[in-house]
């Protein structure tokens, strides 16, 4: 793991970190951010996931999650949203391949050999940040968009490892829309029987979520209809998953609403992890 | 003037407009913030200057000020650090010409017909903003690193216009350091006798400030000799004039330290515009 860059921000340090990951097969970038707090010892751990065309840098620059971070007291993480390089398939969309990884490990060719990007969040990225990083064993997981997506899912197929889950705008229905029916097909092929095991709406129905969830959602989202929204609050009203759903009123799907709402997901986390 | 975008953001409106400036005889590009209270009525507005290679977007996007603004009931305008385009005289450095427009009115070429930033920011944007948005007449000035020498020498330069003032890490001493001599003498010519109008600490000691001024610099600021922060500091202690200049342990130049902080200066400029 190597250091490029820290910087002290709100009493605690705010780094950006690269190593070889296994399961991508190149070289990842991540940021981490520790409060005051982790300077007395382990502290519980948000991961934040980001959206389509972002890298570590978005949230961790633009969501000013790190004031809350340290109000709260939990580290938080930003990784990558794909494996990315020259050698590394792509694709001219900006919805497909690198920036665009979908949070699922790609059997499909070109995508397979790196595209593993569950494995790298799920595993292999937590056990690093959790033997270099003040961090306890208590995990919560959130993200924005198609990282709203990745926190819905990593959530429920890996019980155990998040203690509390929320999403801003999260892509909610994949395998019926336009965003996650091309990535879905690309990366796991074309059989859709394979596919709601990837869907955060389909896979609450299926195996659920055992703890409640925090979903905020823009009511003037440009991308509204691609997010499916209505599919996820009904997926939890049906299943009686216990939640707190928010449409915002005349916001859109830009850091603007993530910023605005990031403390009230930074303290639902801390509520969780520190109870 | 005409209207970029507009994004809902902590209950209020943050906009990017464009404008053909007389000053600058080009097309300017600038930010307004109006906070929820914005919509009952004119607010206090503050306006933050920002550093070189900086535009309108750089502490819009990063200093996390939205928040603060809402809670506190200020507007905020960012403005643009220099004219722009492909007819504007630039320079291949960082720090001259385009995104590095010290905000003085320069009188030599090639900077002299569009490099007039002192006039816009005082008085042409200022009047634009005052027409246009939902802002009272009471407005403080802010800035960082050469925004933040921009917030002392128009605060200084124009008694009257703002009634509280503060930087971050501001170049303090321009007539002395490298980070200002090189750019007085371009926009201003080789006579040095005239430099010392537009340099905080100079000013400081021949016009002085009337009310008092809050300063954050941070300890490991990576500019810190060139920013020569004890000649402001020296200044404001000879000058007895009222002030709060804090250096921050462990903390360097950058968007991290500007939004650590940024919560103290908003409180700080409502405190003495609404107070």
């Amino acid at each position: 793991m190597k250091t490029i860059s820290e910087n002290k921000a709100f009493g605690g340090v705010q780094g950006v970190y690269t190593h070889m990951s296994d399961a991508c097969g190149c070289e990842m970038t991540f940021a981490v951010y520790l409060p005051p707090q982790a300077q007395e010892g382990p502290v519980p751990c948000l991961w934040y996931l980001s959206g389509l065309t972002c890298t570590h840098e978005n949230a961790m620059t633009k969501a000013g999650m790190q004031a809350h971070a340290a109000e709260f007291g939990l580290a938080l993480v930003f990784p990558d949203t794909s494996p990315r390089g020259d050698d590394i398939a792509n694709d001219d969309a900006y919805d497909l391949g690198q920036g665009a990884g979908f949070y699922v490990n790609a059997t499909e060719a070109p995508w397979g050999p790196h595209f593993q990007m569950e494995t790298y969040i799920a595993s292999e990225l937590r056990d690093l940040v959790t033997e270099n990083f003040a961090v306890s064993v208590h995990h919560g997981i959130t993200g924005h968009s198609m990282g709203g997506h990745g926190a819905l899912t990593l959530a429920m197929k890996y019980p155990g490892h998040y203690q509390s889950l929320s999403a801003f705008a999260p892509i909610s229905n994949p395998a019926n829309s336009d965003w996650g029916r091309k990535q879905l097909g690309a990366y796991l092929g074309a059989d859709e029987t394979l596919w709601p095991a990837h869907d955060a709406s389909m896979l609450l129905r299926d195996k659920g979520w055992v703890g409640d969830v925090l979903v905020d959602q823009g009511a003037d989202d440009q991308f509204f209809d691609l997010l499916k929204a209505s599919a996820l609050s009904d997926a939890l009203i049906e299943t009686k998953t216990a939640h707190c759903y928010r449409l915002q009123e005349g916001y859109d799907h830009s850091y603007y609403f993530v910023s605005t709402f990031a403390r009230d997901h930074v303290a639902w986390h801390a509520e969780r992890l520190k109870g």
